[in-house]
């Protein structure tokens, strides 16, 4: 397996993560796309194609070339060819499904779980993704709370076992208003599909400005409180979504372009929110890349 | 913990390993110190300090320059402060060893189980480095062994004896002499000593030089028999250690200093097991870095 795991593994490419240092689902136990590359053929603004690393698990000589490229987005170069280090494929996953009446409590159980293991996957929903998802696939999803917490341990028989009631543990200990812990693939796939379902089922709302921005884990609680904030003082709704266990979170500020105030409300609060996230000591993109669009704000 | 635990653990520090990119005995299932180095302060040439980098587990804003310092050694900067990405400490392992009457037997036990699984080390010492290691400490290796495996597994409960099993099997199916598997933290912990006593216990013999070579790892069992083949021709002693699950090799080429021809020879075979391991599509160092010892093959 490649173990980051893109949301978008159905439409990504593997040059794409690579140019852009995607990460995904699975970050949160295996680390990122760079972590996982290990040679590239790259071609650069010249013509001249270049091999950088290889297919060696450990590689000293020289400067590692390699990892620059990773998440350099076509800047030095288009990479053409990439050798991986793969994993043999992850077992079956038990799920945990939580929720909560407060944020708050959410992101504390998030520290909680993360300070003891490392989950397989650690993903967040607010209470309008929660909606928007619910809306789309009529699943039976608490549109009463304010946010839900999806877990997984992918570590085998009683090992993963452990794992699950500690997570489970640390969310009662939280407040979680409902737990579900179950071994069965099936049942853990659909919620997984529900939280790769949101950013298509929030778009189904307006218009999306999708952010990306993350903070170092301990300080996620203000960042989630943070982007409330700002939501409240713009007036605009934004769909919080998150790999939460990586302190990554992606706010959707949802708007209707026809009107033009709300447009403007929406960028503002777009600044904000990566605003926020520098003076949290965070990054105005986790996995997602600059692009053009956050041209203006890299320099910050 | 940092996962990829340098066997120099005790005199070696985190500046030094981040700025060889230092691999260790648990990179096999782990990976290198550039998978877990997030943030650094570095003071470059002009004497400004730099912060590349931060207590982020995502971060896509810019390039990468904090990878590109990992392994630099000392060429861009100087290492003032490191922000690892750590782990939950590591449970007790259980530890297998096996010896085997050929290398070849052993180096394709090893593909066997790296085809399987990831074992939390996997470590390989030939004759020489078992006698050697015997000599110092008196505990019972097999001196006859043309070959030794040290494997471990560091999952938990039935995943741990799951991992054992296969592993004990992939030894058994490749001819192993003897193989022992324990689950005694203790008993295990004497052959993690053993291997790592390897190196001084070589040191006894003679000078060395040492060599930190690195293949793909389906060319690990050429690279052995190469090694093999060089030390014959030379007429030079070459102890083997190596980090096997990574391709990662230690020749250890051992001579007496006041033997001018010797000593000569000695150098020839150094120079040698680095073109070898360049054939081999592999790499001058795996972990140890080029300083100036072999900046001369650092071209190649």
């Amino acid at each position: 397996m490649v173990p980051p795991d893109p949301s978008s593994f159905e439409i990504c490419s593997i040059g794409g993560n690579v140019a852009t240092n995607a990460g995904g689902l699975c970050c949160v136990k295996y680390g990122i796309t760079t972590d996982y590359v290990l040679g590239l053929e790259v071609v650069l603004s010249d013509g001249t194609a270049v091999r950088l690393g290889g297919p060696r698990l450990k590689d000293a000589a020289g400067l590692s070339l390699t990892k620059l490229f990773v998440g350099s987005e076509g800047t030095l170069g288009i990479i053409t060819e990439v050798t991986l280090r793969l994993l043999p494929a992850q077992p079956p996953s038990s799920t945990l499904v939580a929720t909560f009446a407060s944020t708050r409590q959410a992101t504390d159980a998030v520290l909680a779980i993360t300070a003891a293991l490392r989950p397989a996957m650690l993903e967040y929903m607010d209470r309008v993704s929660i909606n928007a998802v619910e809306d789309m696939l009529h699943m039976g999803l608490d549109r009463d709370a304010a946010a839900m917490l999806l877990a997984r341990s992918d570590s085998r028989h009683l090992a993963a076992e452990l794992e699950m009631k500690s997570m489970v543990e640390a969310c009662q200990a939280h407040g979680a208003t409902e737990v579900l812990a179950t071994d069965d693939p099936a049942e853990g796939e659909a919620f997984v599909v529900a939280r790769r379902s949101a950013i298509p089922a929030v778009e189904r709302r307006g218009t999306v400005l999708l952010e990306d921005v993350g903070v170092p884990l301990p300080k996620l609680p203000e960042l989630v409180a943070g982007i409330e904030a700002i939501a409240a003082a713009r007036a605009v709704t934004i769909a919080l979504i998150a790999h939460v266990g990586d302190g990554n979170t992606h706010p959707l500020i949802v708007f209707d372009p026809a009107d033009a105030d709300a447009a403007a409300r929406a960028q503002l609060a777009f600044g904000e929110v990566m605003d926020l996230a520098i003076r949290l000591d965070g990054t105005i993109t986790g996995e997602h890349g600059v692009g053009r669009l956050k041209k203006a704000w890299l320099v910050d």
